[in-house]
Protein backbone atom coordinates (compact mmCIF):
# COMPACT_ATOMS: atom_id res chain seq x y z
CA UNK A 1 0.00 0.00 0.00
CA UNK A 2 1.48 3.71 -1.06
CA UNK A 3 0.23 7.00 -0.69
CA UNK A 4 -0.10 8.54 -3.67
CA UNK A 5 -0.26 12.82 -3.06
CA UNK A 6 -1.47 15.16 -5.70
CA UNK A 7 2.45 15.99 -6.50
CA UNK A 8 3.02 12.58 -7.55
CA UNK A 9 0.01 12.73 -10.01
CA UNK A 10 0.86 15.55 -11.83
CA UNK A 11 4.03 13.91 -12.10
CA UNK A 12 2.51 11.17 -13.55
CA UNK A 13 0.16 12.89 -15.81
CA UNK A 14 2.76 15.25 -17.25
CA UNK A 15 4.85 12.53 -18.06
CA UNK A 16 2.32 10.11 -19.91
CA UNK A 17 0.56 13.28 -21.62
CA UNK A 18 4.20 15.13 -22.65
CA UNK A 19 3.09 18.40 -21.24
CA UNK A 20 4.44 20.57 -19.17
CA UNK A 21 3.70 19.78 -14.95
CA UNK A 22 2.97 23.55 -14.42
CA UNK A 23 0.33 23.18 -16.82
CA UNK A 24 -0.93 20.16 -15.68
CA UNK A 25 -1.01 21.30 -11.80
CA UNK A 26 -2.89 24.20 -12.74
CA UNK A 27 -5.51 22.40 -14.18
CA UNK A 28 -5.75 19.48 -11.28
CA UNK A 29 -5.55 22.57 -8.65
CA UNK A 30 -8.37 24.35 -10.83
CA UNK A 31 -10.33 20.99 -10.77
CA UNK A 32 -10.44 20.29 -6.87
CA UNK A 33 -10.90 23.84 -5.91
CA UNK A 34 -14.04 24.31 -8.72
CA UNK A 35 -15.12 21.17 -7.21
CA UNK A 36 -15.04 21.83 -3.56
CA UNK A 37 -16.75 25.54 -4.60
CA UNK A 38 -19.63 23.55 -5.82
CA UNK A 39 -20.01 20.67 -2.61
CA UNK A 40 -20.10 23.95 -0.44
CA UNK A 41 -22.91 25.21 -2.95
CA UNK A 42 -24.93 22.03 -2.07
CA UNK A 43 -24.33 20.69 -5.79
CA UNK A 44 -23.96 17.65 -6.40
CA UNK A 45 -20.88 16.16 -9.14
CA UNK A 46 -21.65 13.54 -11.25
CA UNK A 47 -18.62 11.68 -12.83
CA UNK A 48 -19.45 9.01 -14.73
CA UNK A 49 -17.33 5.30 -13.97
CA UNK A 50 -15.19 6.99 -11.25
CA UNK A 51 -18.71 7.71 -8.80
CA UNK A 52 -20.60 10.51 -7.26
CA UNK A 53 -20.12 13.27 -4.42
CA UNK A 54 -22.92 15.16 -2.60
CA UNK A 55 -23.67 16.69 0.65
CA UNK A 56 -25.70 14.80 2.89
CA UNK A 57 -26.95 15.68 6.59
CA UNK A 58 -25.76 13.84 9.51
CA UNK A 59 -28.41 14.25 12.62
CA UNK A 60 -27.22 15.08 16.16
CA UNK A 61 -25.76 11.83 17.58
CA UNK A 62 -24.09 11.43 21.20
CA UNK A 63 -20.39 10.32 21.23
CA UNK A 64 -18.07 8.85 24.10
CA UNK A 65 -14.74 10.30 24.73
CA UNK A 66 -12.69 7.21 25.27
CA UNK A 67 -10.56 8.23 27.83
CA UNK A 68 -13.37 9.53 30.18
CA UNK A 69 -16.66 7.43 28.76
CA UNK A 70 -19.28 8.33 31.39
CA UNK A 71 -19.43 12.16 30.08
CA UNK A 72 -21.13 12.52 26.97
CA UNK A 73 -20.39 14.47 23.57
CA UNK A 74 -23.01 16.20 21.73
CA UNK A 75 -21.69 15.53 17.90
CA UNK A 76 -23.98 18.10 16.39
CA UNK A 77 -26.45 17.59 13.04
CA UNK A 78 -23.78 18.92 10.03
CA UNK A 79 -23.72 18.65 6.49
CA UNK A 80 -20.77 16.50 4.81
CA UNK A 81 -19.66 15.06 1.94
CA UNK A 82 -20.34 11.63 0.67
CA UNK A 83 -18.72 10.03 -2.25
CA UNK A 84 -20.62 7.22 -3.53
CA UNK A 85 -18.19 4.98 -6.34
CA UNK A 86 -19.83 4.36 -9.64
CA UNK A 87 -20.38 1.12 -10.89
CA UNK A 88 -17.41 0.75 -12.92
CA UNK A 89 -14.80 1.80 -10.33
CA UNK A 90 -16.86 -0.66 -7.77
CA UNK A 91 -16.41 -2.97 -9.79
CA UNK A 92 -12.47 -2.47 -10.77
CA UNK A 93 -11.94 -2.55 -6.85
CA UNK A 94 -13.89 -5.16 -5.85
CA UNK A 95 -12.25 -7.17 -8.53
CA UNK A 96 -15.56 -8.23 -10.34
CA UNK A 97 -16.28 -8.81 -14.05
CA UNK A 98 -16.51 -4.99 -15.75
CA UNK A 99 -19.65 -4.10 -17.71
CA UNK A 100 -19.21 -2.06 -20.40
CA UNK A 101 -19.58 1.90 -20.87
CA UNK A 102 -22.54 2.76 -18.91
CA UNK A 103 -23.73 5.19 -21.90
CA UNK A 104 -24.06 8.06 -19.72
CA UNK A 105 -21.58 11.30 -19.85
CA UNK B 1 -29.67 21.98 -5.94
CA UNK B 2 -27.22 21.30 -9.25
CA UNK B 3 -26.08 18.60 -10.77
CA UNK B 4 -22.59 19.49 -12.37
CA UNK B 5 -20.97 16.63 -14.87
CA UNK B 6 -17.71 16.05 -15.95
CA UNK B 7 -18.21 17.74 -19.39
CA UNK B 8 -19.51 21.19 -17.57
CA UNK B 9 -16.56 21.20 -14.92
CA UNK B 10 -14.28 21.18 -18.34
CA UNK B 11 -15.94 23.96 -19.99
CA UNK B 12 -15.81 25.82 -16.28
CA UNK B 13 -11.96 25.11 -15.79
CA UNK B 14 -11.32 26.14 -19.71
CA UNK B 15 -13.05 29.28 -19.81
CA UNK B 16 -11.57 30.57 -16.63
CA UNK B 17 -8.08 29.00 -17.49
CA UNK B 18 -7.89 30.44 -21.36
CA UNK B 19 -7.12 26.82 -21.70
CA UNK B 20 -8.64 24.97 -25.35
CA UNK B 21 -11.48 22.67 -23.68
CA UNK B 22 -9.99 19.57 -25.16
CA UNK B 23 -6.56 20.23 -23.54
CA UNK B 24 -8.58 20.11 -20.51
CA UNK B 25 -10.61 16.72 -21.07
CA UNK B 26 -7.64 15.27 -21.76
CA UNK B 27 -5.58 15.86 -18.23
CA UNK B 28 -9.05 15.71 -16.01
CA UNK B 29 -9.37 12.30 -17.64
CA UNK B 30 -6.31 11.08 -16.94
CA UNK B 31 -6.73 12.36 -13.55
CA UNK B 32 -9.72 10.36 -12.68
CA UNK B 33 -7.85 7.16 -14.91
CA UNK B 34 -4.89 7.27 -13.00
CA UNK B 35 -6.60 7.64 -9.53
CA UNK B 36 -9.00 4.97 -10.45
CA UNK B 37 -5.97 2.62 -11.38
CA UNK B 38 -4.30 3.80 -7.94
CA UNK B 39 -7.25 2.33 -6.16
CA UNK B 40 -7.72 -0.82 -7.79
CA UNK B 41 -3.99 -1.97 -7.14
CA UNK B 42 -4.77 -0.44 -2.93
CA UNK B 43 -3.01 2.43 -3.01
CA UNK B 44 -4.75 5.39 -1.03
CA UNK B 45 -5.20 8.88 -2.58
CA UNK B 46 -4.16 11.95 -0.56
CA UNK B 47 -5.21 15.60 -1.65
CA UNK B 48 -3.96 18.26 1.13
CA UNK B 49 -7.29 20.49 1.98
CA UNK B 50 -9.98 17.95 -0.23
CA UNK B 51 -9.72 14.50 1.35
CA UNK B 52 -8.53 11.05 0.94
CA UNK B 53 -9.39 8.13 -0.62
CA UNK B 54 -8.57 4.33 0.57
CA UNK B 55 -10.25 1.04 -0.35
CA UNK B 56 -11.68 -0.51 2.94
CA UNK B 57 -12.77 -4.36 3.87
CA UNK B 58 -16.19 -4.28 4.33
CA UNK B 59 -17.22 -7.36 6.21
CA UNK B 60 -20.05 -9.69 4.74
CA UNK B 61 -23.40 -8.76 6.26
CA UNK B 62 -27.17 -10.10 5.81
CA UNK B 63 -29.65 -7.64 4.01
CA UNK B 64 -32.99 -8.24 3.80
CA UNK B 65 -35.36 -7.95 0.59
CA UNK B 66 -37.80 -5.38 1.20
CA UNK B 67 -40.30 -7.01 -0.74
CA UNK B 68 -39.43 -10.44 0.96
CA UNK B 69 -37.92 -9.90 3.91
CA UNK B 70 -38.64 -13.55 5.48
CA UNK B 71 -35.30 -14.48 2.52
CA UNK B 72 -32.03 -13.09 3.98
CA UNK B 73 -29.78 -12.13 1.52
CA UNK B 74 -25.91 -12.36 1.74
CA UNK B 75 -23.60 -9.57 1.01
CA UNK B 76 -20.25 -11.02 0.48
CA UNK B 77 -17.20 -8.79 2.18
CA UNK B 78 -15.64 -7.04 0.01
CA UNK B 79 -13.18 -4.07 -1.04
CA UNK B 80 -14.79 -0.39 -1.13
CA UNK B 81 -13.24 2.94 -2.06
CA UNK B 82 -13.71 5.64 1.00
CA UNK B 83 -13.48 9.34 1.19
CA UNK B 84 -12.84 11.39 4.26
CA UNK B 85 -13.15 14.96 3.38
CA UNK B 86 -10.28 17.33 4.71
CA UNK B 87 -10.45 19.62 6.92
CA UNK B 88 -10.67 22.21 4.75
CA UNK B 89 -13.20 20.57 2.92
CA UNK B 90 -15.21 19.69 6.27
CA UNK B 91 -15.12 23.17 7.31
CA UNK B 92 -16.33 24.82 4.08
CA UNK B 93 -19.37 22.54 3.51
CA UNK B 94 -20.40 22.53 7.81
CA UNK B 95 -19.62 26.38 7.14
CA UNK B 96 -17.57 26.85 10.22
CA UNK B 97 -14.77 28.99 10.05
CA UNK B 98 -11.82 27.96 7.86
CA UNK B 99 -8.16 27.31 9.29
CA UNK B 100 -5.26 28.35 7.78
CA UNK B 101 -3.01 26.03 5.38
CA UNK B 102 -2.13 22.39 6.97
CA UNK B 103 0.91 22.87 5.83
CA UNK B 104 1.29 19.65 3.76
CA UNK B 105 1.78 19.01 0.35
Amino acid sequence: METITKKMLVQMIATSKGVHPDDVREIMQSFLDVMTDHLKKGNRLEFRDFGVFEIVQRKQKIGRNPKNAAVPIIIPARSVVKFTPGKKMRQLVSGEAVDGDEGEE
